[in-house]
């Protein structure tokens, strides 16, 4: 994930954005062939990421400095008139925008797969113990009996529902940003529309009604998208370290060497996924409400609350796969410790009535297969 | 609104819930039919709003005193053995969370119809300014010409999708809570499923898996999904705002009697309506982002989590409907001065060609139309 | 505190500003001896709370119902000339602001009260069981033995921290409005600074350097230190709640007749008063967000920044004296048990050397003292 | 500052925290002298950093992989026994709250200067224009005359109020932790109370009366002086950015050579300055609290709200630094239109009457004075 949100990733991006664009306006007759094949030329090598990070912070947006080399790469070899076709009809958000995109929609694909091994560890884990009983806690009271099983599957479930909000966010937010200048698609000679839609479907992005520049409703659902499924992973992980506790000692994650540990305690064995994901579910929250405070752009672009979405929408895609990956192993390797389960039961004096949790979890299980 | 989430309503809600649990337990033959009458009887009246608040803020959760009262009732004229059939087998987060889904359930009918009658009033204006010229501007400078229908199409494509995460999160969210003291559903003689299928069905709310008393996504979920809409709301407030500045003086809300003076000054003429709306775009995400950061709640009902949810759900209700009823009068009589937008263009000196702003209304008119 | 950022307290506020107004501006020779009687005597009477909320909220504000009010009471008897000196030089916020620190002063003052109870409370248990010991628990997990008076010390601290920044913050923060329309005292024939200066001391707020209708930090830092002063006290609900689980059963809160209880099992103590601080600690943080937020407002007066202050500010202090009131009886009444700790501390096998536990606990008590 | 918060600047900041405690633990004779030497000897180089950083990772924390290498270091040179003096009777986290801590003395000190560049250029800007009249603005509306100057000094006034809190909480703040594994300072042979002062004082950080390894306050409070900070200077760009309208056209930022400008169209001049403040002053509040919500961590080592702490605090430092430097030179340099001032305001036809400005200016700058 680390890379798919890095410099180089966001270049990669960015010149893909501006081949294509080259090649659709080469097929609408708007730029001659060889200015196309020229600018696509032009976009296969990697400028120096520092150079450009630096260039792109002074200059307000990536996109200048950007085309600008772009532009005197074209130059050197067909003159400044074919160098002038470079990012045409373009403005720097076009770019911006669908460059992120495109790394979201890399992202994306991440979280689907990393949400899936955990919503199948959990599946595996619910239907083990779909008949163990322990003592359910309310307000960290004990309470009454279930059985691990239905606290597991409540657990898929959660996730499960995350996972789908999060496909259907993704599915609206991952969109082409192509308007120019000011979203009204001028100088394009009437082509503009046919453009749109031939940059969507070779990126592989939705075409949304009208350029986006300054509607961001999509972008922040995906952000909360993010944010519930980290919130979910993150009641698992509270949930497994109140059962770690030295003094509950019914769950445990698993060993892994040269983790966990303490420096100054070599008995310890800390919770670290349970740690990486509760760490995300306090973080989370703020980067999704940072982009919800940020919709209220001004006019056709807006000036400060753009700005904002690119690193924190990384942030967040970062902190989610942290989560999942940390925590799917510790829910595939959980060590569980059912005698302890039991004698807690039984101190707490609750009866042994489990209700109906073998069959909550069979409903769970059920709704998990149908929304796989 | 108000009334919707008024302590009243709650306690109604409440009754509910516990009249529909008593009538399925008779269907069930889990209680006596008198029993259920009886049970029935005791939740016509509604008790003393202001004592019983007083009550449940003392014992922490509004079931305790309500479920009393009715066990009083019950036991004044059927005898203590009726009276304890109050309630049974379920919790007071049933209660409290069912309670909780109806009063929201009516909240988002409301917000329904009013986000129907603002996207109805800007498709309006959308369809009346196509082909308006005025500046488009980005980063606060002026950029080049768009159609106002454009700009108004891109408001109207902000809320339609806006309407249309919602839709599906309150679809996902009005469900029924109703799992016992530790979401097991035990102490029901093996009838717990088919009850919560007929509560659910009685109530029109949907049946989840399993419980969700510590499961809180969708709740979550939901407030996101208002938070967007206030956010998209307040995009449009934005815009109007800095139009009605003096020095631009491009559109106007309309006079409304009362309105917008000012205490210390008569010639003022203030954007109330647009005040409204930035209002609760502030508010909002950070009401949304509490109930994200209350997700990782603790085993089977968490402390201090769940028990922020209501009063912060219905303030983003709230928020949300404030925001919608002042901007869509506005939009409705929004005072549109054509000659002036037409002059600040010529003075900024960037031409006159609108590109494709007129085929774009038309664009997110007929997504409007496919949406509604 | 409710009654302090009642509707009622809030008006009593405003018709004080009024009439001390007046007072000044005849001390100062800028109206009439009998005016000023006038309008004093006519901020006598409460006005309808509802009617004045209905019609603040429709006009945007709630200083300009309520000065047509004063001016139709004083115009009754004085006639429209002495009428029109009502509300003379002041603007909506110059009223509004003031009202809202005229009400913060009387909410900080029960914070102290309220936070001074708790610190003594704390200092009392620290010292009674400095040497008491248990077992200190990091990551959820045994760690080396401390004793619980070190413990204790810890939360002492925190609480005496934020005392000592919410003393800070509110001294700053309650501050006199008074600018007029637009900031800059016209309309007051030279005797602006002198009126200034003269009502900050009637109402024993500060006097800041220039009007701050759109210099928000100081309001902004009040609402952050309640919301540090609420998260300390959510620490130590934290760590009460945590050592109040049934296996862990080292301390509990004071059993409270009607408190805790559960509506669906009679065995069960809830630790409510951890509750209420918990869902406290929850919220707040986001409340004091929304006022950072808040921070960028326009020009002279802010659209929809400065409105957002008023309902938010109240929230903060009733959620900090909530928690305060909530904790400090859990405190006074802590039931320890000393016996389950050693055999916790036992059990966990990890030796019984304390460190300098006893002696933190007497720095800690000695910082307290000092800082009262 | 990017240094100040790098990889690097950390891994000095913790060799240095583990070099000082061996000193000092020489003086206090708890370890040999030469195995003081030995230690500071290992502490010389700084291991790689990109190794490092996967190893603590990994470790979910950096002390333990570091205090590896340097036992490893000590070991080749004189054996064992002499390496298990390393890090005596310290924890992970006194070492990693104390590398925070002088990363963010060092932060705290770039802050400060540039804060001071700020309200310098302020200061002359406000006594230019003390008497330079323009039309003051309230709700986006023409309200009445001001001068240039009193705007300016509200914005002084906002800054030099933020820069005291963050000098109150920066000195709050910065100080050392040490407590070992729990806290209670054991295993140090009666020594350890002298050792913290020792500490203390060798790394010029404040010493608290206990260690604070749960007890957060004072980082909320450092984050949330620096949100405030960035709020003020989001202010400033807010205001800034309205007068630069192409409309408003009363102010512009200074023309930076390739700043500003646009990818698409040539003619604008973007106030970029203005929109890194303003992004910052989106971005800070939901950072600082990030750290507001991390308050009530667990026992004496919280599991997840400690580990969010570094990278949110030094995000909060970022970007008050680059708001700080992108808007002290937009000030310094700030082109002023007095003569479009003027005619703004007459054409708003609401008189000339400045009121107080002038005075009011100049108390701004007495207090700016008295504050330096």
């Amino acid at each position: 994930m680390l890379a798919v949100f890095g410099d180089a990733a966001l270049l990669r991006a960015a010149l893909l954005f501006e081949a294509v664009l080259a090649e659709a306006q080469v097929a609408e007759g708007l730029i001659p062939l060889e200015a196309g094949e020229a600018i696509v030329a032009a976009c296969v090598d990697l400028p120096d990421v520092e150079d450009l990070a630096e260039a792109a912070a002074h200059a307000g947006t990536l996109a200048i400095p950007l085309v600008q080399i772009l532009r005197e790469r074209v130059a050197a070899r067909h003159g400044d008139a074919v160098a002038a076709l470079v990012h045409k009809g373009a403005t720097s958000q076009d770019l911006a925008d669908t460059a992120l995109m495109l790394q979201a929609k890399a992202g994306a694909a991440l979280i689907r797969d990393e949400a899936a091994r955990l919503t199948q560890a959990l599946a595996t884990l619910a239907r083990t113990h779909a008949t163990t009983p322990m003592l359910g806690r309310t307000l960290l009271q004990a309470a009454l009996p279930i059985t691990f099983g239905l606290k597991v599957a409540g657990w898929l479930q959660g996730v499960d529902e995350a996972r789908i909000r999060f496909d259907t966010e993704a599915t609206a937010a991952l969109r082409l940003q192509f308007g120019g200048a000011a979203g009204s698609l001028a100088g394009l000679d009437g082509t503009a529309l046919v453009l749109a839609e031939r940059l969507a479907a070779r990126l592989d992005l939705a075409l949304p009604a009208t350029p986006w520049h300054a509607q961001r409703g999509a972008v922040a659902g995906l952000a909360s998208g993010l944010a519930i499924l980290v919130g979910v992973v993150g009641k698992i992980a509270r949930d497994v370290s109140l059962l770690a506790q030295t003094e509950v000692a019914e769950a445990f994650e698993p060993r892994v060497e040269g983790r966990g540990g303490s420096s100054a305690m070599t008995h310890k064995r800390n919770p670290t996924g349970c740690q990486v994901a509760l760490s995300a579910a306090l973080r989370a929250p703020h980067l999704a409400a940072t982009l919800l405070s940020a919709l209220p752009q001004e006019h056709e672009r807006g000036l400060g609350g753009w700005q904002v979405e690119g690193p924190v929408l990384a942030d967040l895609f970062l902190l989610a796969h942290g989560a999942l990956i940390a925590m799917a192993p510790v829910i595939e390797g959980l060590e569980v410790d059912t005698q302890r389960m039991a004698e807690n039961l039984a101190a707490a004096d609750v009866g042994t009535d489990t209700g109906e949790s073998e069959a909550l979890v069979a409903r769970a299980l059920a709704h998990h297969r149908r929304d796989r």
